[in-house]
């Protein structure tokens, strides 16, 4: 509801054809479906560019598919993150049009067709074991709309990996580095390109990586600028702030 | 050195106007000023957009003037962080045209002069005591080229202030947050604006904010998407990601 | 046992109604039962206001019935938290009226019927997964006799859903701010009121949550005064420092 | 700024007497000063009970004297906390009434006169070096307009000092533990009241205390129902929220 | 194998009845039984006043008995700690002599009969949680000969029903506190007695407690002297360092 | 004040020649003395077989003074720790026999003469650094009346040192370790001894030593038993300990 | 791909056997397979003296069967660590001679014969538990062409144990020590050798040990010099460091 | 003292020459000198290669003028560390022939003459800031008698001045690599070379470095294999490890 709205609608209560209760309602009214277990926040494609999304961890099956309906029913795209099959056998029942994407543990129903983006966003791994995290990132870039490519297992151990791809890296508009280990690979990349490079520090590892501390520690004192991070294993969050990103270009 | 140089020395070569010798040597060659106790990474501002920042904690007056001299030998703009006021005076008396930025602890020698970029870049505070942080960012958002506007103090304890800026924010193309004790301030601005939010926790807070560790971990958490983070009191890090972002719009 | 029961005894000591070795025994005795693995503490509800609350973890279901027997014999009510539904089974087995909390994994037994006290206790949750925190809470707010709102899910990322509620807020006499991730609900709502606020972090999230401890930093460094806080997840020690308030209005 | 105010405005409006521009202008009119490095928060006494409390750390004395112009300017109480001797000098010299705390490193304006709150606050330290947390508090509670009691120096190694003054204790309306090493004062008072206990874990100790996080550790895990905590040495903190408690019982 | 049989030995050598191959090799032979994944100390008892005790976790069923069987093989008592029923299965088919104490999770076999230590120890809980780690305490003290009591249930939360056995607590020669959550239990009971009071953190309590973390650093900043700490669980620990003092007694 | 104070008391009460109110006085009345900013435990000699010690750490040297006057008003030998040689001056004023231990940073007052208790207390250092942790347990232990050795300087990087001396530590009654670096001492005299070893982490160290928290963590993981553990730098703590143990041989 | 291999491509190029585009594409061409979720390092084996390693964790046994594949392919030993019994069995189809090493949970296929490095390389444990670690290290080791000798269980509780080895500990070229728990037995082996000592911290251990931490700091720490650390449990890092190491002396 | 010697003890005292006594003394006496606060490991270059080194941190000057009497006195070479320059002042009063190395805070004193070993170990520095860990490092290797090269700022946000040294990388036999920050140099370094990398993370950084811990871990983590680690700022740990190593290629 923006100041247009209230604009008009103060005229029409100027005029005589809404009375003031109704103007007063108007503003005290907010633009979310409250459904008991949760306040659906019908505003923030509107406020923030997409539509809410569903982090799934500690909800129930049901939860899930009653806070899908209401994204669904206003026409919007929709995307579930830490999604596990039974919640998208759930979800698929009532919308058969769902898919699942098993390594990225999301479920998404497409709604709306649009054009991509023109930009590029290059989702990039240090190792094998940190592939279903970059394709959270994926999928989520994709719903999202924008042109996504993906670079796996580059990690600096064989730094001659990545050199290779130095080219694709250049045309990239944002970079997403998912690394674990000792994420090494988020200031080598850094390093390397002019355009904002978002790190993903994932939980790959054990002792003394403490479950994905080791990179994120890494990607917060990159000696390269440029980097900015995201949660452990956030591979949604990083892609949702590449994709603001990518968006600006058009 | 590109790929069109390595073509033309192989054509020369051939030809018969450059020994083999030669030929290895320049592949040899890399393109930066080996001083000693530093290598001025002269190749970056072609690699990364932006020349190298002289990060001065930990190093010498004398150091830094050194480096300083083979930035600017360079035609290049000159930022130096963490700047003490003993080294700003050593950078001055080699450079009159140096300036230095209390409050920030920095120092920049204007070279170039470029119209900004088209897009603005928001720096907002949580409190008063965050400012210095702030300030750091938006000397290197300047120095980079950007059009800079600054909001100090509007921590969510009284949020009013936040949204009565709520315009201003819609404004942006980027928004840096500023801010120690819990950090909330990032999640808040996230909830609220469609464009990338930088958080920058500082290390203002005493106890359990274990110098700047509470907002960190508060800002990688946020509940709002669309925020990514860097390190503790990096203000010159989130101003040189967010610059990155500003540049693609134009 | 106070000093008006001694001094009686005293009393009759003199006129040689009570030999002296009974006065020394009564002094020694306390107001507790042994009954081996547990000394329940019947003296609680005197001294603290409330009977004596089964904590369940660690306990087997036979040691939480038989604790609850003592307490129930005092005619008091019984309060189990953290029990799984074993333990209510066989709690139900001997106490057909005991009633389980789904989502609080509490259990009760209610024996005293009493006017709730007349303040409000406002319960507020980020997400829709810090609701059986929030449950806890309203199961022992309730069981101790207090009236109890609940608000869920009116997290930062959509601060309006919060801020509709602002009248409910003003209404309460103390809130429970229940919040997982980075837990900047309880700074917003404690600058909204003028009311004491208890902030209750929950392990919801992952990564750098650290299991709640993300949330609990958060609200440790509140930038809004008014908030203090409990153990992560510990809706039942919220709701009991909270109804000691509510009482306090009457 | 109230919905009647809003509705006065749009009567007003509705009349001709103000033009649309005007009512809109209002509307986004909030209530705070703008002084530049601060928004100071006239709003807060209506909104929270008690006007903005300033924070000293990392301000200048300079700062410091300008935020309490704005207080004070207003009518209000003003209470500025982490002051050292400079910062008062600069008050002082401006507010001549302005009183320093010297063990609380606090500086107060008392500008109204009311009747204290009827209930009494109880401040508690378990040793000697714990009192200048103490003392923060005991200032704050006292300008707050709350009558308090100290009792220092009953830490649990000698545990008759704190039995010796039960009656005392049973006297507060709420009570304030101020300790550090082990802070198991907190449980064990917690263990013998029926009024809120709020913790204040202090950074006295050394080792593995580390600066106080023993103590806050302890206080979170009271095996003692009742007690709530804040962050470590926050003295304010805990008085603020002892005060708003102790208001509603009258 | 002390000084004196290393003197014998050298007195035969020189009276020519053992040759200086067989001196040297002597020298060099130590006392313990290798058996490939383990060398048995056998040694144990003469330099530590007790045999070797198994630590069940990380090892095989298998390996636990064929370890058992070179302890009691040299007559020794045999004390396994940390031991599921599946090891005392195995253990039990060798020696049927031996006991399992479920609650310690420790198995022993009883080989020597001597009279107990005249002193006594006493093992405290704070909870009824905490009863297994004092069992293991209570099992190993007693297969070292000593006179255990044990009082369960007496934490903080209800300091009377400590003070109650005030006189049991002035009785022992080493008092053995078992407590989680806070911990407070091992100050207050080193502030009553005269004493050393060894305290034994537990991993139980939730959230904040970080398995044990808390009532760990509790114990070690206790404001009452006398007080010293094993790791967290370690029953076994805290009952052997009790045993080695009360020996002293005699 | 024990049981028997209290049955005479109650006899001559009955006997008329005591009035109730002066029982329920006596009753009241506690063993300390309250000096405002200290409640001097003047019982704790009775009860834990020392008087209370003066942690001047966070106290004033006039605070240090007026503690000092009253435990040897006493009568009793006085021990002040963490004392800087400006409260010393201030002791040494009033109580020209105080002795000021350089090294130890202690102050004491040596009122009563006895007899040493006949066991002997060995503290062994594993660097020259720990020296002064090992000197505050040295004037601990002498003051509380044991017969003290010392060993500096064997830390494991050269065991044989320790080996030379296994006949002094097979001597000793109980064995202090104090040691920074990895704290690897503590285990390996634990292994070679029968009596109780009571490890003090020190501070000693750098990097990952943090602050001592490596020789801690050591220490309680040894796995040598028969040690336990103090806070980091306690050398007081661990020679009261030793003293506590030491006295129960005689 | 060396210098001599572009030196001759450069000859041929000039003398017209091999276009300027043949030229540019072998420098581009990089040493790898790609095989979608992994970039095989083939030239790793040339680069730094051994192929490629797979690491399990994280990986799908059909993951781990391709990638082995390809590591076979080039005629190289295949190591794969962290590998259950379903991985084996896997890579067994296809490779029978594959050897599965159940306590060290390594798969080697063996396809290289030559004679082991001269020098030996000794793994020690402190205990029983430590083994599979040591194990991890073993096969490692001797796959890359070391001969090995372990000595296990000899950690410092009773140190003699290990003293008896003294001689075994000379003749080593290198050494990796196994411990969990404090870690002692690293400084003390440091201390008794003049070869690298190699600390492997094992997550053995409980409460305190925190998975590892403990003896990771303790080795980080060691007073004696000569000892570098690898990760928490990671046996194949410690023996590939060891192996560089030996092979130098040949 | 090895076995050699005590056989010809052994034959004198056989032959009468020696007594029984006189064995037993040798036997006990052990191969350091005892100088009260010191027990200086005299025997500690036989035993590990390298006279004892004195750690000044924590020691008084004329405690290390007194031990490098000691060591010097043996004819050794003398090395101490973190030594300020007071300390040197002390010893070169007394060893004029004393050489301070500024940037180490190094004292050497040269007394042996060698040819220095065949080997060259290589010393890289991330930054500038590193130097000093460096030049740490680069005193020790050479004084223990190596060959040592440096390459200093060479760290990953510019890659290619790395590359540039690639060969002198491959000459190397052991790499010391020092870096702060996220400690990515170890890793890259790691996987280029095929001789053993030690890596010093150092405390340069701040914010989320924590002194040193987030390079200390990213090496720990290293995905390159082949890489070893000691403490923090550790540069003598590093270069006495690397000296080791180099010394077996012999």
């Amino acid at each position: 509801m923006d100041i247009d709205v209230i604009k008009k609608l103060l005229e029409n209560y100027k005029a005589g054809d809404v009375p003031i209760h109704d103007v007063l309602e108007k503003i005290k009214e907010l633009p979310y479906k409250d459904i008991g277990f949760a306040k659906v926040d019908s505003h923030r494609k509107i406020r923030c560019g997409f539509p809410e999304v569903i982090f799934c961890l500690g909800k129930t099956p049901d939860q899930v598919v009653r806070i899908a309906e209401h994204i669904v029913a206003g026409g919007n795209d929709m995307l579930a993150t830490r999604a596990d099959r039974e919640m998208y056998d759930a979800v698929s029942r009532e919308f058969p049009d769902a898919v699942y994407h098993e390594q990225a543990k999301a479920i998404t129903i497409q709604k709306t067709r649009r054009k991509p983006h023109k930009g590029m966003i290059l989702i990039i791994t240090a190792g094998t074991s940190d592939i279903p995290v970059a394709e959270e990132a994926k999928v989520t870039a994709e719903i999202m709309g924008n042109t996504v490519k993906v670079l796996y297992d580059v990690g600096v151990a064989g730094i001659h990996r990545l050199m290779k791809s130095h080219g694709e890296l250049l045309k990239a508009n944002v970079i997403i580095v998912v690394a674990g280990m000792e994420g090494a690979l988020a200031s080598v990349v850094g390093g390397l390109v002019d355009c904002p490079v978002i790190g993903v520090p994932t939980s790959i590892g054990y002792g003394a990586s403490f479950y994905g501390v080791a990179p994120l520690l890494s990607m917060l004192n990159s000696c390269a600028s440029g980097v900015s991070v995201v949660n452990i294993d956030n591979g949604f969050g990083a892609a949702y702030v590449a994709s603001l990103i990518n968006r600006t270009r058009e």
